[in-house]
């Protein structure tokens, strides 16, 4: 059986992958009286007296949906919400086989940006935590930001951030390996949505000195200024992108001499020869998927030193599994009323240093998305970042 | 303990009833390239060729939110939706524990009728059906009728109909007990909210002769019509409730001769001496909770008959366990589009005829919540009515 065949089996099988299980038995009428009514009044009683107690006496606190509208799903594009439900079945398992944490999926029958963050908010009562999932972008930033701010839970759009921490957990690893400074090294980056976006600020956030960032129109430019949509003239004005003083529009130009080369954006935009004319042992990240900017093997053969990718299948895969489950354990833990950049650039650190310096090597600098240090660890560092900024309720 | 302490400890013992789980292994990269990407991406693919799949590579067929605003939870009034948590996790676990049946609760930051009706249409994709609950009335008829209409998915209400199809199975049982003719029966119901008017139209519908009602504001009369809320207009355009020629405008002078009374209104509203009062051998259902109408002593003191309850401590408890957890598993079995009245009428019967000929007695008209036979019996004759009556998609 190929990959289709099996995947396609494992999911009729038990029709989906997610179900639901009591934590207490009901096999007689006192069981009933104390987990339905009458005895379940008291505790509905408790709960309107002081709202805060539905995190003693329900599953509220750990409770995670996982909310799409099918919009822009893996790189299927807008396949519609009953296409994503698979995905998020998938992520919802994932919380719950890597970090205990309980969820499941809703996929919306609106693609409205307004009906989406006003259903979010009708659902905050019953939920820890909101995972977003395959929103497309911009305006998946837009519905987090609103949501974050209007909310009294932490809600997480996961294509935005999740890259972004582990590239930046790489990163910091790769300053390690090889005594680099990083406010020396210019990157540039492909892709310029929602994850591009937010990778450049975390590299930003860990001291990377200057990014170049390419997309679909070329050479991102402040002189195109009042071109770009909002995120990119956000990243203009942050001085998060910077402008290279004399380019040709060209990716290739920009790649002479750079230190490293970050694609999330589009198959093959990278060959062999524009990799020989970066600075000496470059760094290739080429994260499109499923078909990358340029494969494994061309990158390594034109002399890239350390390349990650988003396949697991090659060294150094940028796994957002890496990320999520411990980040949403770790704001749960707090009752956390939000997932903040310090939480996140905490995720990033427990990442990168679950390797120990004699570890690392070009072929290992994050580690397996099945080392069962790296959810424990992310968990701890964000819930202890949350406390430091003081967005922990407990 | 008491009922409360106890209450209060199953529910912060584990911090709520319920919890996801997967039903695949993540064990490994292989395991996460089958459930999540790449592998994910095939399954995804064949929805968006044919959404009807998601019935067989989703959990979506077995698969019940349960949603309410607390706007009228359990006798506690408008508690509001967190405090409305723990009786929609209870709902949730019974569906699993009693049908097999994966459930979770949605309590919504919103009493809006048109804004909860929106936002139970945008949850439709993920939903093999939906479960209302603790929505005050009229506004639990006016919402679920709309989403009936205009969702694709069943939609049930079980405050409006739990009730009245244990009702209508307690007096098809009734009838074959006493082999008395529903036709020549006349009934007084006491209250006519949600629970009671669908109480009503199942006991036409079995074939009760005259119903009598009586609410807050004395009986109902038709020279008073213009006063009524739509409900109850409904119910005397169809001639469900019919005015009795004379009376004083009080619950005793309905009583005087009637054979049966069914309380679903408040408490300590009908007296030994009114019961005295009643046609011979007659049938009291006092469902007022958690105080009934009339205790169930005083009820057989003054000559009762038969007497039903809500409560678990007395014979023929009215309890709508009986009936939801089959019925959502009938629905579901068959991809229902809805629950429409020949599946209520099945599952009232399937219930009543659970007890033979020979053991029917007076303290003995409906089967316990515990009876196995029951979930199985009536999944069974509802998937069958849904069959006859075309709304089956399998």
């Amino acid at each position: 059986m190929n990959l289709k065949e099996e995947s396609l089996k494992l999911h009729s099988l038990n029709k989906g992958k997610l179900e639901i299980k009591s934590k207490v038995k009901i096999e007689n009428q006192k069981d009933l009286s104390l987990a339905y009514t009458p005895g379940v009044a008291y505790v509905c009683k408790e709960i309107e007296k002081n709202p805060q107690e539905a995190y003693t006496y329900t599953s509220k606190g750990n409770m995670v949906a996982v909310i799409s509208d099918g919009s822009a799903v893996l790189g299927l594009g807008n396949i519609g919400p009953m296409g994503a439900i698979p995905v998020m079945e998938g992520k919802s398992i994932l919380l719950k086989e890597l970090a205990g944490v309980d969820s499941f999926p809703l996929c919306l029958a609106t693609q409205d940006e307004e009906e989406i963050i006003k259903t979010c908010k009708y659902l905050e009562p019953t939920l820890g935590a909101i995972n977003l999932e395959d929103i497309s972008a911009p305006r998946c930033v837009t519905i987090e930001r609103r949501l974050i701010k209007e909310m009294n839970i932490p809600v997480f759009h996961d294509d935005q951030h999740g890259t972004s921490i582990i590239v930046a957990a790489a990163f910091l690893n790769i300053a390690r390996l090889t005594k680099r400074d990083l406010s020396k090294m210019r990157v540039v980056l492909s892709g310029t949505g929602a994850a591009g976006s937010m990778v450049a600020r975390m590299l930003k956030k860990i001291g990377v000195g200057e990014i170049n960032a390419f997309n679909i129109n070329g050479v991102v430019d402040i002189k195109k200024y009042d071109s770009y949509d909002f995120l990119i003239k956000e990243l203009l004005d942050d001085q998060i992108f910077t402008t290279p003083k004399e380019h040709d529009n060209t990716l290739a130009s920009l790649l002479v001499n750079a230190d490293a080369f970050i694609g999330v954006s589009a198959p093959n935009l990278v060959s062999k020869d524009m990799v020989k004319t970066m600075a000496p042992k470059p760094i290739i990240f080429a994260l499109a998927n499923p078909t990358p900017e340029i494969a494994y093997e061309d990158a390594k053969e034109a002399g890239a030193y350390i390349v990650g990718s988003g396949r697991s299948d090659y060294p150094n895969q940028i796994n957002n599994v890496l990320a999520f489950p411990g980040i949403f354990k770790g704001a749960l833990s707090v009752q956390a009323s939000k997932i903040n950049e310090e939480m996140k650039l905490a995720a990033a650190k427990a990442i990168a240093y679950i390797i120990k310096d004699e570890e690392l090597s070009p072929d290992y600098i994050v580690p397996s998305a099945f080392d069962k240090r790296v959810v424990e660890n992310v968990a701890k560092e964000v819930a202890l970042a949350a406390k430091r900024t003081g967005v922990n309720r407990i």
